[in-house]
C-alpha cells in the first residue's frame, strides 16, 4: 500500500466552524459530465431597465416607486420574509411538534443605480460605499435584534431573482442553526486554547499560502482548508475584530480593495459572472461575552468546472455528509493563477 | 396585535432528528417569481438508447460492457468517490488543520433496463426488485463497513447526470454528519422518553392526518412537522423497524406500493417527472446499541410551485437556516388532492 497523499486519496477533512466534516474525493475531478448546463449570462444589460423594480426612479413589484437614488439604496422587501409585529407563538413544551414564533425583517440593498454592473465590476468607492451601507444596517438592526444576516445571492444558479446588483439585510428575534453553531465551536476553541479560533486561524494560513486567493493589507481570502463547494473562500481580517461595524477606517476602506480582488478572480476563472452566495459573520448582539468570536464572509460559489458545470450538493450529501472533487489547495491554485483585474476591465 | 396561527405568521419550527430549526414564513407563497427556471424534461424517452451509458448491453464510460440485465442490476461507479484500500492518513492532532482517511465504496444501482420509466412509472412488481436490490447491498456492504447510503438523484435539477431510471450505495469506513447528528438525536430522545423517537412520531402522525401524504398497511408518508423543503416526505414504517434489510416481506412488499404511490403524487403535482434526491436512513452497523433507531426514508424535492419554479436554498439558508414559503400543512393538503394514480397510467 502506498503512503497517504491527500492529492490522490480520498480523505475527510473537519470544520472547525460547523464542527462537520467534509469527504474530499479529488480523483471525481476526472469524471466527464453529461448532466445539466448552467446558463451563463453573457448577454450586456443596459445601465438603465425600465421592467427592473430595483431601477432607480422605477415603480417596484408593490407598486411603490423607487427613488433617483445615486449610490447604494436600502428598502424593505415587498415579500419580507419575516416582520417585527408577529404574535407570539405558544410554548407548547411538546418535545415532537415544536414551535416559536419568530420575529424580525429584512431588506433589500441596491448596490448601485446601474443595473449592468456586479460587484467585482464597480469602482473601489462605490464598493467603499457599499460596505458603509452593510455597517449602517449592522449597527442599526443590531440595536433592536440579536442577529442581523447581510448576505448577497449573486446569478440566476444562486436563486437571484434580478440582475440588478444588490443584497439583502434580514434581521431575527433569534440566533439562526449556523451562527449558534459558530459560536459554540468558537467558544469551545477559546476556552480549551486560550485565543480565538479565527485568528489562530489567519495566522496559520498567512504562514503557508497554500490555500491563499487574495491578500490586502488587512485581509486575507483564502479556500478554508474545510471547503465543502469547490471555490468556496473565507475572508478574513488579519487582527481581532468583532462585527463589520466594528471596522476601522484603514480596515473598510482595504476591504473594498479585497472584495474587488476577490470577485474579480472569481470572474475571471471562467470568464462568466460567477454565481455565488456570500454574506458575513460577526459576534452577535445578545449582549453575552464574545471574546471567542471573529468576524468573517463566507462566499459559497457553485460552478466546478466551467462557466456551465456546477456542483450539486445532492444525494449523498444530503443525507450523510458533504462531498467535494478537488482539493482546497487545487482550488486556490486555480484561483491565484488568474488576474485580480477584472477581464471585462483589462486592456 | 392578533393571535399567532401558523398559516399567516412566521414561525419556526425544531427538527428533533437535526436539532435544527426551520424559519416558516407561509405569506411569502405570494411572491411573484422572476428568477431562473428549470426546464422539466417532456419529451418521451426511447427504451433503449444506443448512448446510455447505463443501458443494457451497451458500453460503460470506462469501455466495460454491461450485461444484458432484465431487473434491477449493480455496479461499481466508474468514477468512485471511495475506494476500499485508501492508505491510513497520518493523524496530526491540529485542532484546525484536522484530516482523517475515508475508505468505501459506490456503486450505481440500475432501476430497470428500461431507459424510459422512472420509478413512479415502474410495475409493483419492478419496485419490489428494486427495494430486494437495496436490501441486498445493505446486507452485505454492512458485513464490512459501517455505514451504507442507499439514495437516488432523479431528475437534472438534483445533479442526476443520465435520465436511465438508477441510484446508488455508498458504503463508508466513518459514520457521516448527518447519520451521527440523527444518532445522537434519537439516542437522547430515547433516553428521557424511553421510546424511539420516530415510532412516537408516526403514532402522533397517524392520528392527526393532516401531514399525511401516503397511507399503506405498513407505511406513513408525511411532510414532517419540521420539514425543509417545500413538498419533503418522510417515509416510516408503522412498526418498530431498524434497517431496510430487516423488514418483513408483508413489509416490503407493501413498501412497493407506498413509493409507487407517494412517487406518483409528486409527479401529479405539477404534471412532470418530479424531480428529488431521496435515500435511507437506518441503524448504522457499528455493533453499538441501536434501540433508539428507526428507519425511514427522506425525500427532498426541490419544486415549489410548478413544474419549473424551484426552491433555493440559498444565501440567508446556507449562513443562517432553512426556509420555506408554505406550511407542511399546506405541502401535505396539495399533495393529497391529486391522484395517487400517475397521469401517465391514468388516462
Ligand atoms: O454520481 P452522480 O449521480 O453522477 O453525481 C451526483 O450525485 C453525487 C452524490 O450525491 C454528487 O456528489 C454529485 O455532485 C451529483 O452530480
Ligand atoms: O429574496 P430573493 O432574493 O428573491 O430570494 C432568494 O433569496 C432568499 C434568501 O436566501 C431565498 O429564501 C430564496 O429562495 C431565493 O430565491
Amino acid at each position: 500500500m502506498s503512503e497517504f497523499n491527500p492529492v490522490d486519496h480520498p480523505h475527510r477533512r473537519f470544520n472547525p466552524l460547523t464542527g462537520k466534516w467534509i469527504l474530499v474525493s479529488p480523483h471525481r475531478a476526472k469524471r466527464p459530465w453529461q448532466g445539466a448546463q448552467e446558463t451563463p449570462s453573457e448577454e450586456k444589460l443596459p445601465a438603465h431597465d425600465p421592467d427592473c423594480f430595483l431601477c432607480a426612479g422605477n415603480p417596484r413589484i408593490g407598486g411603490e416607486k423607487n427613488p433617483d437614488y445615486t449610490g447604494s439604496w436600502v428598502f424593505t422587501n415587498d415579500f419580507a420574509a419575516l416582520m417585527p409585529d408577529t404574535p407570539q407563538a405558544p410554548e407548547n413544551g411538546d418535545p415532537l411538534l415544536r414551535c416559536e414564533s419568530a420575529r424580525g425583517t429584512s431588506r433589500v440593498i441596491c448596490f448601485s443605480p446601474d443595473h449592468s454592473k456586479t460587484l467585482p465590476e464597480l469602482s473601489t468607492d462605490a464598493i467603499a460605499e457599499v460596505i458603509r451601507t452593510w455597517q449602517e444596517q449592522t449597527r442599526e438592526l443590531g440595536q433592536s435584534w440579536p442577529w442581523v444576516q447581510v448576505f448577497e445571492n449573486k446569478g440566476a444558479a444562486m436563486g437571484c431573482s434580478n440582475p440588478h446588483p444588490h443584497g439583502q439585510v434580514w434581521a431575527n428575534s433569534f440566533l439562526p442553526n449556523e451562527v449558534l453553531q459558530e459560536d459554540r465551536m468558537q467558544r469551545e476553541y477559546f476556552e480549551k486554547q486560550g485565543s480565538p479560533l479565527l485568528l489562530d486561524y489567519v495566522r496559520r494560513e498567512l504562514a503557508d499560502g497554500q490555500r491563499t486567493v487574495v491578500e490586502t493589507e488587512h485581509w486575507l481570502a483564502v479556500v478554508p482548508w474545510w471547503a465543502a463547494w469547490p471555490f468556496e473562500t473565507l475572508l478574513l481580517p488579519k487582527t481581532a475584530v468583532l462585527r463589520l461595524n466594528e471596522l476601522s477606517a484603514a480596515q473598510s476602506s482595504d476591504l473594498a480593495m479585497a472584495l474587488k480582488k476577490l470577485t474579480s478572480r472569481y470572474d475571471n476563472l471562467f470568464r462568466c459572472s460567477f454565481p455565488y452566495s456570500m454574506g458575513w459573520h460577526g459576534a452577535p448582539f445578545t449582549g453575552d461575552s464574545d471574546r471567542h468570536w471573529q468576524l468573517h464572509a463566507h462566499f459559497y460559489p457553485p460552478l466546478l468546472r466551467s462557466a456551465t458545470v456546477r456542483k450539486f450538493m445532492v444525494g449523498y450529501e444530503m443525507l450523510a455528509e458533504s462531498q467535494r472533487d478537488l482539493t482546497p489547495e487545487q482550488a486556490a491554485g486555480q484561483l491565484r493563477a488568474v488576474s485580480d483585474i477584472h477581464y471585462r476591465e483589462a486592456n
